[in-house]
């Protein structure tokens, strides 16, 4: 257990500073992460309150002040702070320990009535919004109420006396809300602020975060009870945050906020504005050197970028705390490869390893940097919360059947409503961007559309939406109206902005270099790609061959759909034949388009996939043709095909390699197109690199008998000459074609010893896998269940978006094993979407998988997360 | 490895009767399986011409006689013998050995031309059509010709002379279609029959009949080659063939069919009509007595009912085989039953044991005499292949559609089609026999009537369908004619026969209740029942509790469904409340009755399973009424929220314990409901005993979560007085609930050890497991893959029968070990159809589960197969 895991972030580093680098950091003590699990399962441990007694007095002894003294007071923060950051997620009370007597001994020992009263209406409306739950309107009622009758315009122009008044009417409304007195025993007021934290942790901010930032909700927070210091004592005292370089850029130049007699919450809240480090280095020099030199300790320390808080109180600098700062993609980048040379000079000179650097960058911060964006901003209409990243225009529409309908007519569509529900989910899917006015992080809109990728703002509560327009403020959107959303940061604009192709820093090349350097030999990165076009920019991204290529697109092209139909349709084994040829013809086409783009480099194509009822019309709608205008003799055939075809659950359906069996001559028709496209590249000097992939087997019988389907059509093709390559270009030969299979049930998974006899490789379809070990349906339950099962805890994941370790992964674990034992060459990859999320990829490495393949946008991903799956097994390993 | 799988059981006994009984047995040699597997695998084997070579020259040297002798031939017959009895699936050739020359010397040495001619003519015949594959109905051809002119009626008064002729007919014919002259040297002819016998291993006729039998495709058959003896050398000789016991009654006495002058085949062609054992004393008396003794011999050593082939030579008695004789359900139960009483008497008395009575009785033994039968039977219309069993009586239909239509009238269905194609199955679905002129026992028919305990015949050719009516011969059946179909015997009778329900002979009470005693306290057997009457069933059956009580049914009664509808559409909670309490009414009162019947013995009740769109009507149908005709307010509510509720794939989707969690109330309503039964039913002096199983949980929160539902009603129930018996009775005490939970996805295999935490037992529902694990939707593979697979090999038996042992099978051994391994009491159970099926009770019992479930028809069957998995497994652990 590490320190951070007891203690928290906060703690843990609070005590660092401290203890080794011994800043100026208030005294204080944690209440450790065990008592918070404690209370989660079993509510308030007993032995907790000795502990904090003896912690108080202890604190109390140092510190030379006593809690709730009438002469000199000691004042305490009660903080929360979990093993990973959740700002702004958990609940603060400042200023504990004033009651109605501390708080004469705090005027009278500072000599600033003003500054006490200030102090305590502060505690006494934070204690009431967030210990006893009442909602904070009442408070800040009371307060405009006072600064209209002392007629004045600032918090800070207040008179002590009109805060003393406050004071007692914040107290009275207290008491009349709770029927309970506001407490006066400051271990009371204690002992409630640190429950108030501990339940925090299961407040909706805090699960919901969690659940986006796939954080355990079983860890729980930590406390810090810290000794009070005050940037509002006088205008020698202040209080600011710093970041030790820019969290925006990853300019290696210091950087921070600051106010003039203030506390946090003013910075935070924005009401005033603040002043940068220029201003604090005019003002308070001699604090200026002192916090750069911390700065300097700090990142020497932890080798990051730091983000601080820190106080001033009369010309005493305080260091309230501090953590390695969280920072945009640009600027992980740039530090990452700014901090591999040296930063600092002579002996304190320090710097990063290229592992720790690789390990510097999330995966998040890649696709920050890859997403188009807009070209230039304009001050936002309204914010929202951040669902799902990236920029979107388009026309606003405000029921999913007026959007599907618009889309349906070219336009792009931003689809608004209030919240979604599966009823919307049509809509939905054709959007460009959607924003809703309620719900958070996990709801409906946000997860479905963070499935997607689609751009999306939940929770823009400023936004009312009226029928056919919405308002904000005075500000009135109608129907087709142009919206740009970006989904990154949460704001909505007025019009229609332009999108720019995103252009990535160098540093995102020097990283990715370096991560390839890495993995080399361990983890190879494919793309799933079904189109020449898709394949050159995967190749562009750094994709190493395909993983996936599946053949269906090339039957659903508009040209072809007729010809399948007419295979579906044939009535004899002629017809049928003569609707093969033809799909050969232009299968070979698209095949030979996507061999020459990836010559050299290893292409997996799947043989035909999805169930054959996808390829004829919808039975429904030409059921009410027929009942309403009668239908043509072709519509007639081919609704008879579309009812013999249908399935209940075509997910489990006649699909795969059961298509083979069930439509002999299929499989065999795609092979000869494939290799006769591969005949065709290599005689113009391409390098052709193929590997057929079996889809859905589930018995060894079955893969033995596509198998030999497709090595009879191989051995007839080796039988023609080889084609030969034009002059002066290399001598081309037919190589060895590799087979394998897709394990995708968990039939598969639990067979492939029997599988891997007749396999080559073996691709972990792990899409359906998922759908199949949990019986989800993806169609179904992402919209409907999904997020209702995230928000309860049901489940801790999306398993769709990152693989379920414990259920489908013990499966692939086992089958890679398994199909290893009979057959140790077997080659290992992966081509569901997991294949480009980063802890999968980490999984699938353990797992000795040889390579991941996802889609083309999210190879550098994949690049990164494969490297830094492997430096972190190495270091489990030698741990 | 036994004799048996070596040698095939005919070797096998051959062997035995030789050495061991000291019967009179034609010597002989046997090619043994390993022969044939090698065969299958790799051709011919080398080492086998040599081997053949030497087993030959032994036999000429023990028969004093040599193949091919131009003075006295040795010849020989070939048969094929498996290690499982196939009776008529493989090839046979006889009187081997005979040449243009040795035939003369047959003719000189037995004196007889006639004789030795037309065993030439039948070895001709037998060769080119089993070796050389050619049509028989040439040799019929010219047989029929040559009787003609010689004006006679029989084969055996056609002259010498004519023989001699045909034989010359028959080598032309040979020498015309193959290219090749009949082969005249004996080695080659031994080769070409041992060769055909192999093949005929993996011919259409014997992989059908493997698949219905369940025999391992990789066993091969091994091939007896043994002298020949003549039953038709002169009317001192003769062929038969004999049963120890009767096969058809079980009463204990011989029992046989005999002819004289006559070679085997003559017996089964039914040529002649045949002589009973009565005759067999009259004519030859001594060998009546010498066939007497031996059948008490052979009794005495299998002890068990034997079938024998005997052949009296020139007044010499042979035994050609025997074998332990397949016998009727009836039957199996006497024989059983009798001989565990001792037969005969003194020294060579024999018996059996209990249990070994129990081994020797069925699964379908059991079945035959639970099925209805017919009252009384006519002489059959025709007869076609027995494809699934039991008696069906009902008008005839010819299409799927008009079939359909006639059910929906409440017509009693026979649907008769030349063969079935998953087009047909919405009217195969509501047939009460199915008879299909073409396809075999795996045969789209056969398979899918077999799955729905349809009974059916299939293959029956002489049915020549024309449109809206067939003929056999001169007889032609219209549609709307009444058809009667025995399933069991392949009978196909004209008119409305009388049905009666079966009544079981005596002995079958016997064997249940050895059964019992066996399996007491080691596997239980329950039944599964939604309803008061099939509990009284399963209770008279013999079921020990009711191991799944689907409460859908209960929804989806022509009085709930308006209610249920109502809570689906309800957009207040207040609406959907008054329709939950509406439905907790009627449920409850479904409860009592069900509770009540199985007053004493455990009842688990399965919260809602199938999602509510099952309960909605169909949307096609409401679209095609809106675009014709418009729709009714109610009904444009209801289709909305068809589509609302509308699933892609719902086998996958919001079903069981995701149907609670999104429509929160709904299950404690249901556990309202039955606690509430349960109270009322002990008010009454009965003793209810519930158990709740939540439906399709894959992780551990969700059980948590519904188990906490159950837990508050429960409590609150509990909070109320105990109802108290009537006077007299005694005091009623409410027991502890059991909550479990079914593990029917692969994820909740795996994570048993996780749900165990919550459970109080497990109820593998092996249905839908299998559909996962496979990833076969059972609505659409069963009936458009399932035949094609089994026939291709793909699959060795229909999944949804016997349980998949290597793959479905895994995932119950880990998930009973996973939850065991967390709690110890955990109880196990199955409720799948498989809980009904020999084999996989066999695996459940292995597999450490306390009960199997299974419809109460089954529950007989299943008492049965659970004691005899308990005697299989002690002796396998014994071994």
């Amino acid at each position: 257990m590490e320190l951070k895991d007891l203690l928290g972030g906060k703690g843990a580093n609070l005590a660092e500073m401290m203890s080794v680098l011994q800043l100026p950091v208030p005294h204080g003590f944690t209440i450790t992460t065990d008592a918070c699990r404690a209370y989660m399962h079993g509510g308030w441990p007993k032995a907790l309150d000795d502990e904090m007694s003896r912690q108080v007095a202890s604190l109390e002894k140092k510190m030379g002040r006593k809690l709730g003294d009438a002469d000199d007071p000691l004042l305490v923060s009660v903080r929360s702070g979990a093993k990973f950051s959740m700002p702004g997620m958990m609940d603060t009370v400042l200023n504990l320990g004033l009651n109605d007597k501390s708080v004469e001994g705090l005027a009278r020992s500072t000599g600033n009535d003003r500054f006490a009263y200030d102090s305590y209406r502060r505690f006494i409306s934070m204690y009431g919004r967030i210990v006893l739950g009442l909602d904070g309107e009442v408070f800040e009622h009371e307060l405009e109420k006072a600064k209209t009758n002392a007629n004045v315009q600032n918090d800070a122009e207040i008179p002590a006396e009109v805060l003393k008044q406050l004071c007692q009417v914040y107290k009275s409304a207290i008491a009349q809300q709770t029927g309970k007195p506001f407490p006066q025993d400051p271990a009371k007021q204690l002992r409630g602020a640190v429950e108030a934290v501990f339940r925090s942790w299961n407040g909706p901010r805090a699960i919901a975060y969690r659940v986006r930032e796939k954080i355990s909700h079983e860890l729980g927070t930590a406390v810090n009870v810290q000794a009070m210091v005050f940037g509002n004592r006088d205008d020698n005292s202040g209080t600011g945050v710093g970041f030790t370089r820019n969290a925006a850029t990853g300019d290696a130049k210091p950087y921070g906020d600051f106010l003039v007699n203030a506390q946090g919450e003013d910075v935070v809240a924005g009401i005033r504005n603040t002043e940068d480090l220029n201003a604090l280095k005019r003002k308070f020099p001699v604090i200026h050197a002192e916090l750069l030199g911390i700065f300097a300790r700090l990142e020497r320390h932890y080798k990051d970028m730091c983000d601080t808080e820190f106080t001033i109180e009369q010309g005493k600098l305080w260091m309230l705390q501090t953590r390695v700062g969280k920072r945009t993609g640009a600027a992980a980048l740039k530090m990452a490869v700014d901090m591999v040379s040296p930063t600092g000079t002579g002996r304190s000179a320090w710097k990063i390893s290229k592992n720790e650097a690789i390990m510097r960058v999330a995966a998040d911060h890649l696709d920050q940097v890859l997403h188009p964006q807009f070209a230039k901003k304009i001050p936002a209409l309204t914010k929202g919360l951040a669902a799902s990243p990236g920029a979107a225009v388009g026309q606003v529409f405000f029921t999913a059947d007026d959007a599907a309908l618009a889309a349906v007519k070219g336009l792009d569509v931003i689809l608004v409503r209030s919240e979604t529900s599966p009823e919307d989910v049509h809509g939905m899917m054709i959007a460009k961007g959607i924003l809703t006015s309620r719900g958070g992080l996990v709801s409906h809109a946000a997860v479905v559309a963070r499935g997607w990728g689609t751009p999306a703002i939940v929770g823009a509560d400023a936004v009312k939406i009226d029928g056919a327009s919405f308002s904000v403020g005075d500000v009135v959107v109608r129907e087709g109206d142009w919206l740009s959303l970006d989904g990154t940061t949460g704001e909505v604009m007025l019009g229609q902005l332009t999108l720019t192709a995103s252009k990535p820093p160098k540093e995102f090349n020097t990283i990715l270099e370096w991560s390839d350097v890495v993995r080399k030999g361990k983890l190879a990165v494919r793309a799933n790609a079904d189109t020449d076009e898709d394949a050159r920019k995967a190749r562009e991204l750094g994709a190493e061959g395909i993983g996936l290529c599946r053949t269906e697109h090339m039957f659903l092209a508009a040209d072809r759909l007729p010809v399948v139909r007419r295979m579906i349709l044939a009535s004899t084994p002629e017809e049928e034949y003569a609707a093969f040829e033809e799909l050969r013809t232009v299968q070979k086409k698209d095949f030979a388009a996507i061999l020459k783009e990836m010559s050299g480099l290893p292409v997996t194509v799947r043989l035909l996939d999805p169930p054959l009822h996808e390829f004829l019309p919808r039975i429904d709608e030409l059921e009410i043709e027929k009942a309403t205008k009668g239908l043509s003799k072709e519509d007639e055939d081919l609704l008879r095909a579309a009812h013999v075809w249908a399935e209940v659950n075509p997910m489990l359906g006649t699909r795969g390699v059961r298509l083979g069996v069930v439509k002999p001559g299929l499989y065999a028709m795609q092979v000869r197109a494939l290799m006769e496209a591969a005949d065709e590249v290599s005689s113009k000097g391409y390098e052709p690199i193929v590997e057929i992939m079996i889809p859905l087997t589930v018995t060894r019988e079955e893969l033995a008998l596509a198998r030999s389907w497709v090595e009879a059509v191989l051995s007839d093709i080796n039988s023609r000459p080889v084609p030969k390559a034009k002059k002066g270009q290399k001598v081309v030969k037919r190589p060895k074609i590799s087979i394998g299979t897709m394990i995708e049930t968990p039939r598969a998974a639990l067979r492939a010893d029997e599988l891997a006899e007749y396999a080559d490789f073996f691709s972990f379809g792990t899409n359906d896998l998922t759908q199949m070990t949990f019986g989800f349906s993806r169609d179904d339950v992402e919209s409907r269940l999904m997020p209702a099962y995230l928000e309860a805890g049901l489940l801790k994941r999306n398993p769709f978006e990152t693989i379920d370790q414990n259920g489908v992964g013990e499966l692939v674990f086992l089958a890679a094993q398994r199909g290893r034992k009979v057959k140790r060459s077997l080659k290992l990859g992966v081509c569901g979407e997991h294949g480009g999320d980063p802890e999968s990829i980490d999984m699938f490495y353990r797992a000795g998988l040889n390579y991941v393949s996802c889609s083309p946008y999210r190879v550098p991903i994949a690049r990164l997360s494969a490297a830094q799956a492997v430096i972190g097994t190495a270091k489990t390993e030698t741990k």
